[in-house]
């Protein structure tokens, strides 16, 4: 049996995910698609809108066999570990194709950056260097550094675009494939309907970004231009997670959480957090004290320097408790953590059994894994936040679909 | 001008505590009494019914002169080092008198006491030690050993009976005094009406215990009967607060504040906190999972070995974030945080201003004394608890009153 294999965090699933799942198994031609999937929270430092286990379900619904988790360490983390993370996970899966959404379609201008910045990646990295020290923000740097060596090296073929946030992704997929399994092969599917980042969408086309999905049923509920742009199952788990925890997961329902543990910590203790960088902890520490919501703290602590996305995966790591320490520990993948699987998800994992690069762990019992017992109290402070049981992750079986 | 010192917590002031002052200044002569007071949190590790600002006023309206703040560090510990502090802040005081409340009001038996265990000193030691092992709690073993040697030595003079909550303090205050400043004398007055916990009280006798009227008031309002039990400032002051914070101080509005904390960091971090013991962290850990309240929390947590009011300080460090390293440093007072003053306590000051023991802190400025730090902290986190905007320490000035 052959897989492909995607990264993904559907927050929320919606139709533009079923095109990517769909395409995905077309043109590999894969038996199985299995998909590296975040938990509970996500890589641009936010609690999922919806929990982990029912987002796995929406993926077995919508075309994946398997669905596993991207441990905390790597799904709340910049880019190039995020990829690192997922891509380790698909290797020791066994996958051998992966498929990512880019702007337009092609694998070509990737690997031609890709090919570029190995070239040339002394003078790359020197020039990201000189620009992150003029006080711009780290991805800033990355895409200024690239252009200017792009300009340079005047090559003639066409590059990837780096200024958009689903190529960075698919580059550094590739570039972490071929430093853990060169045999890896990359496939591409363009885009369709919004960018990411777009609010507004055509109500007719049935597509809206999942940021977009995620505004529209917060302030509106489940209108009819969402119910077009999601498949019925995504409209329902949202329905029910609604139900069962009286609202949605986002930083807003977070803050009464948040906020004790930052003033409680303090800037000595706020400096021993994951990607904590030099200042800013007293920036949190004395934002905190004043401000009334979320919203305002952020807009308080941000800077030029740091991205939204920077500080709000800092303030993930606050509430979840990652240290610096056990960030930079834990650098590789330990384990293979099933949330969910189809009848042939089953038969790809039986036949692997033996073969898989890493233990297969489908029931979580108590563990002293420091990458799982971190996956397991984000799971926890995220039923918290969103007014479940903790300890969900010993309860929960994996989801199984036909 | 002459001093009498008194300690307390005033949570909430009722008649009782009127009658202490008044008591203590008649039977002293004292021309100012100077009142060292818990400030947000309490010995019994719980968050004070009305804020150290309120009860500053209230104390000034019922007849102290000075009200110093008696820092986190020895407010949220055991009797002795509870009595250690407060003592070291009178004696910087250039107080020279000390009266507090005891069961009968006669001083003699304290010194009695006194004497008997400073001579078994290493006997009482051993048994305490001895008792200890056998898994009964800190204080019983420290009641029972009392006990036995009083009854080896079979002394002819009363002894003080502590196995009361009051005699134990009162008899802490004097071996502290003895320690720090021996030419502090000791006066005792009796309790009059109620014990420590009894609940219920004799409605026409104007007096209820601390914790009889804040229960009271938490489930009936301010009651006549409270009305005859407390000052009219002490019912306008708990009217005011529950109108400006929809409630009191309780464990049970800082419940969400805490679990969180306990779980976020787990085990591993609770045992570096401030008084934890020996496996009781994973005992806290575990609880937190599952435990809907702080009373079922509470419920789960506690052992035998382990008093209720033990357990509840080491659950106010961690809500406070008090290390055991930070608590095990601060041993001394530091400085007199002034919370409140009379026009007398204020010319007292003046008079000894230069002759005082430690630096008098009436405005809290950026400070990096750990000890300072550590009662902002706490403040703070009693304001978010609270419903209240953090930082009130640099907002609030002393309280004046005539």
């Amino acid at each position: 049996m052959k897989a492909a294999g995607v990264v993904v965090e559907y927050n929320p699933l919606h139709n533009g995910h079923v095109h990517h799942l769909k395409e995905t198994r077309r043109i590999t031609g894969a038996d199985v698609v299995i998909a590296v999937m975040s938990g509970n929270f996500l890589q641009r430092g936010e609690p999922a809108f919806i929990d982990k286990w029912s987002r796995a379900e929406l993926a077995l619904r919508s075309g994946a066999d398997i669905v596993f988790e991207l441990p905390y360490r790597f799904a709340v983390a910049q880019a190039s570990e995020f990829a690192q993370g997922a891509i380790g996970i698909l290797a020791a899966a066994r996958c051998n194709m992966i498929c990512f959404g880019s702007e337009d379609g092609r694998i070509e201008p990737f690997r031609n950056t890709l090919r570029l910045l190995e070239d040339e990646e002394t003078g790359y990295e020197a020039e990201v260097h000189r620009l992150v020290k003029t006080g711009i923000s780290y991805p800033s740097a990355l895409s200024q550094a690239y252009r200017s060596i792009a300009d340079t090296a005047a090559v003639a073929e066409p590059l990837a675009d780096l200024t958009k946030p689903n190529n960075i992704l698919g580059f550094h997929y590739m570039k972490a494939a071929r430093s853990i399994e060169p045999a890896i092969t990359a496939f591409t599917i363009g885009r369709t309907g919004t960018g990411y980042h777009d609010l507004g969408a055509d109500p007719d086309s049935g597509i809206m970004s999942a940021t977009a999905i995620r505004e529209a049923v917060r302030t509106a509920g489940i209108t009819n231009e969402v119910l077009r742009a999601v498949p019925d199952h995504t409209a329902r788990a949202m329905e029910q997670f609604r139900e069962a925890h009286g609202g949605f997961g986002g930083w807003d329902r977070f803050w009464h959480i948040l906020r004790p543990l930052i003033i409680r910590d303090g800037a000595v203790r706020l400096r021993d957090v994951a990607e904590m960088t030099e200042g800013l902890e007293h920036r949190i520490a004395r934002a905190a004290l004043d401000a009334p919501s979320f919203m305002e703290f952020m807009e308080t602590v941000k800077t030029k320097r740091y991205t939204w996305t920077r500080i709000q995966r800092i303030l993930t790591h606050v509430l979840c408790g990652m240290d610096r320490d056990e960030f930079n520990r834990l650098r590789h993948p330990r384990y293979l953590r099933l949330l969910g699987m189809t009848a042939a998800g089953r038969r790809y994992l039986n036949q692997y059994k033996d073969g898989l690069g890493l233990p297969l762990v489908s029931r979580v019992g108590s563990s002293d894994d420091p990458m799982l017992k971190s996956d397991i109290r984000a799971s926890d402070l995220y039923a918290v936040g969103t007014g479940d049981r903790p300890g969900k992750d010993f309860r929960t079986p994996p989801v199984m679909a036909d």
